[in-house]
């Protein structure tokens, strides 16, 4: 039987782990591990909202993802340098974005705005993943913050939790949370973003030289469902404890 | 019963058309009309491949896609005059590269690129979709005329049929090939690209402020199949024509 | 006797046509043909001027013009990818932008903003008049459309006509309208931007690798007199029809 | 009788005063004075041609053209800092090296490229016009220095002397070089750039804000010639003295 | 007698730490941190050099300084997002790649380039010279791992031990190592790199509206010194002990 | 016993020249020449400060520095044309704008921004203690016009005077005002900026290629005080003619 080089089975997640108040300035601060893909998620709360909402009285929340250079296995350019964002940088950022506001009701934080920062320290495959799996946590974070500063209109804005996983065919199997060394060779490379109610929020799969039957697409989901799962049960561990630092106090 | 705005039923296209030779300088130059979406797609030959590939023997195939400032309801800033390309377009750009990259054979084409160019004339939803329907037609051209020019070492190097289509759930109801005004409530968006062999290349499925259940991307699965079905049959039948020009020779 | 490659005569345009309500959205959208060279020119209307304008009670003008990329012979790199407009698309905007606001009396538009857009779609030398003459045909449009929506002070804010020619100095001879294999090597090249009342709005006249008596520079404009006047006669014959399209109602 | 603010006749130039040798490092520099408006022209000789004419053997002759922040009455922004060259920045430069490479013969050069900077100390109007006439100056100079170094395949490149004057109608009348004071006020305003062999290279008249009949464009051309004869006559009074600085040596 | 908000004196350091083999992927990874303030240095060695020094047979050393954007109190503009670096951002990159650059002998790399990338998790002042302290303890590290790589002509290229610390003057007293509180109310704030060996490499003071008189500039050097040696002594410290990953074997 | 190759004492410095009115738009604008580095700079007033500031009723003070391209040895490109300003030049603004905002009570101007412009026009050395020198003239002229203008709320809002100078160590010898010549090859290289009243503003001294004891670090700045000392005294010179032009008179 095939057995994958790190010894998982196929519908094993690699070890996971979320370090709340990696930082301490942000309200929300996590180092999510997803094995040895390490990502910095913050979330900022700032006064106001863009331009194109004033006055709608609701929030916003945006994302912003990042790889730093020597995340990767050879180190790659900065952004900052080149003077642009790349393609790939651009729509996870997006995707990021679009997920976590599918949980949080914009109109509860006022004009206010919580800027996601998914920082990846270190790359080895699901950056993405862990990233907006992360970012949850972060935000949950914030979210207590901005309880405790006085600024919510509703006490709970969140309606349920996120979390996403990515999930593929490779060697002919199909697999759970792939690493790079997986990644890299996968014949279907898929990331599904869901809530803990059951729900999706986003499919995006790819063949990647390849193309699929949708016996296989039903398959992937299957297992990103377990995937999603564990890192609900993973979250909610972890939120268990209390805010990591101190909360203002509204005035 | 609920009806569409513009009569059709939930699993009917919009009038679908393409009109190859559009242009005459590039190798394939289509018109695609998706209803009131319009879009030029053209499949321009280059000789050489960017740096990374030189060397390899392999071609390589490359897609931008862009919008006419005054292709949307209200003009928009045109991203040459800003000085960057804009998170969706990179994205878009992105998947009609991967898109079309899944049906052809890059080691026929010796070390040449095929440039596809998808500029929006008029915009009125699923312009994605039509600009990878449209250049696959585009696409087939260009490789008709590169068989001619002598610049394939194989003669057929595509293995399928590409095509897309948006499906979507709005006002409660799954309907395919989504106009701006059902898109632009719709409460799901999927893009689905598929081959004429039943096969899947890729699926974008986006909860817009909402999430969904399984079996929701399911319905959608199976209602994009419909639309896609129906767009092969059009590709087929306007391929079924020549060349819309005059083939170069080869020397 | 030499003869023009397409059978011209000196002083003959090539086939000239005007296809009015080319696109829906824009308040004027015209797709102009001088021969093999297209060009789609469109009159957005949108409400307030730029910022060193307001307050004037003046409205304004303003024009881009833009190579598709696959418009040209070998196909051309995207200036929203490289992230800066070049010498000469600014240029010939701006020529565009100067030889339209010559017609119209901006304090008749209020605090609006008509942006022209000339998209080449296919190119064979004289783009730019070619732009200038259809978006005469768009801006004549949209002025109907103002009318219509009650956005005008002064019901024909419209002085005069404008139309534009390129003559030049080819293979020794005095010649109109060049299609680009003329273009490409000719000795002495002039654009002139004129008036259906006979005066001149913009006349650019250079040597190209070489320099040119008066004399030669008199000839030309004659000849671009004549060419001018068929462009204003053409404009009319197409203007006479009613506005293509469902024209808004004053409230 | 209308006069001039200044004091001048109608077709008489301002004080024009050249200053060869105003910086000591590229081959070529000169200051160009026409009254206030100072413009800081060099001919710097680099070896090497841009990439598109490597290994044509032929040289190759660039011009930027810019304006100092301090250089107008109200500060203006520096492009540097804004990131992008402007509109007009583009096409002054464009102008400057159309007109100068008419003079010169580029395969006499070798693969070298001459480089005209030309940057605006103090604008008084007839910057760019200043701009190519000093600009001759500084590439006779840079033309000496390569005969000296032994870079020329020709002894004397230059085929004629290269100079430039604005015309333009203000208060109804025909004036020559014209200042800024009538410049913003022009309803004609052109650009004549001449040899002085006769012959024109260059005409650019735009009526701004106002259309102009073919009798006074005569006029204005009549007027420019008695203004670039002038220019001449300066141009190869200043040259007569010897280089300005210490010639290489051919080894 | 006036004290610190942290309880330290004058002339202490916060507390200081290295963390080697921070992440896995460059030849030399370190989080610093100077009490708050914290920094992950990398070191990744590639093969090549920049253009202007191919074909020299010497390597070269780069550095990169970025801040994320939550490292701040307020949250800053991520600057590929802008665009463009910032200058203060340009300014610390090109210190620490001068600085570093004092205590290697790029001889020794052959054509190899070893880029320092200092990205700054937390901000609490002091980051450009934690930045610096760091770097030596990355570049260390790398420089064992292209020896261990076969990658050096010089068995010890590293000449001496880099460290940085900051001073200033924060009511009206002389301090050490100041945080974000002090720094930012500093009438006086200098960096000092020097060298184990004694010397100094750089030194930057500057008054912050304020100018000092020299016998200030004198005891910012004393306080100077004992920081210094004490970076020393902690870089020697965590240095003992072996490289933290797993050396290349060379080949 | 070594001299220098232009015949100077170490502690001598190059002559040294200001020419106040050197054109004649800005407030100030003063040509500075340090041998044969000449820098323009110009001091512009404008009206209102930059978004932080607004409402404070404080004013600002701002610079940029810039090098002509052909103003060095051998040309250098335009960073308008690169599209980006490079680290070295944002170091020296910043540097420029620190130390004159030293000399000045920003609260006398009152919401007015005075900008320092200080274009390099030849470089030998020394351009940006050049510029700094220079801007302080500059400076005092135009708070000279402010003060006519009615725009200062204290009648002389300089505190002190402002002069910066180069020194460094070159073929082991501690020199005063290096030329280029002796700058590329220094060992030490500083600049310091100091006031009339004895006091510091700015000092950053760097070993190139090499570290310093901490005596020559005081050799340099005895040496730099003989510079400042002559620098204050030929501004104080040239300031003591009036004020070059005509001044605004208050209303």
């Amino acid at each position: 039987m095939t057995t994958r080089a790190d010894g998982r089975a196929d519908d094993e997640l690699r070890p996971i782990s979320f370090t709340r108040g990696f930082t301490s300035h942000p309200a929300g601060s996590v180092l999510v591990e997803f094995g040895q893909t390490r990502v910095m998620c913050t979330a900022s709360v700032t006064e106001g909202v863009p331009p194109w909402r004033r006055g709608s009285g609701l929030g916003w929340l945006t994302a912003e993802y990042s790889m730093l250079p020597a995340a990767t296995h050879e180190r790659s350019r900065r952004e900052s340098v080149k003077g642009k964002i790349g393609g790939r940088t651009h729509e996870i950022s997006r995707l990021i974005g679009r997920s976590l506001r599918a949980c949080i009701d914009l109109g509860a934080l006022g004009e206010n705005t919580i800027a996601l920062d998914c920082d990846v320290l270190q790359a080895d495959g699901g950056t993405r993943t862990a990233a907006i799996t992360g970012a949850y946590v972060a935000l949950a974070d914030a979210v207590t913050w901005m309880g405790a500063a006085g600024k919510l209109n509703d006490p709970q804005p969140l309606s349920c939790m996120i979390a996403a996983v990515s999930v593929g065919v490779v060697d002919g199997r199909v697999r759970l949370d792939l690493p790079y060394e997986e990644d890299s060779r996968a014949e279907v490379d898929m990331n599904v973003v869901a809530t803990d109610a059951g729900t999706l929020v986003e499919v995006q799969g790819t063949g990647e030289g390849a193309t699929f039957p949708r016996a296989t697409l039903d398959k992937l989901l299957d297992i990103a469902e377990v995937g999603t799962a564990k890192l609900f049960e993973a979250q909610r561990a972890v939120l268990a404890d209390p805010y990591p630092g101190v909360l203002p106090t509204a005035n």
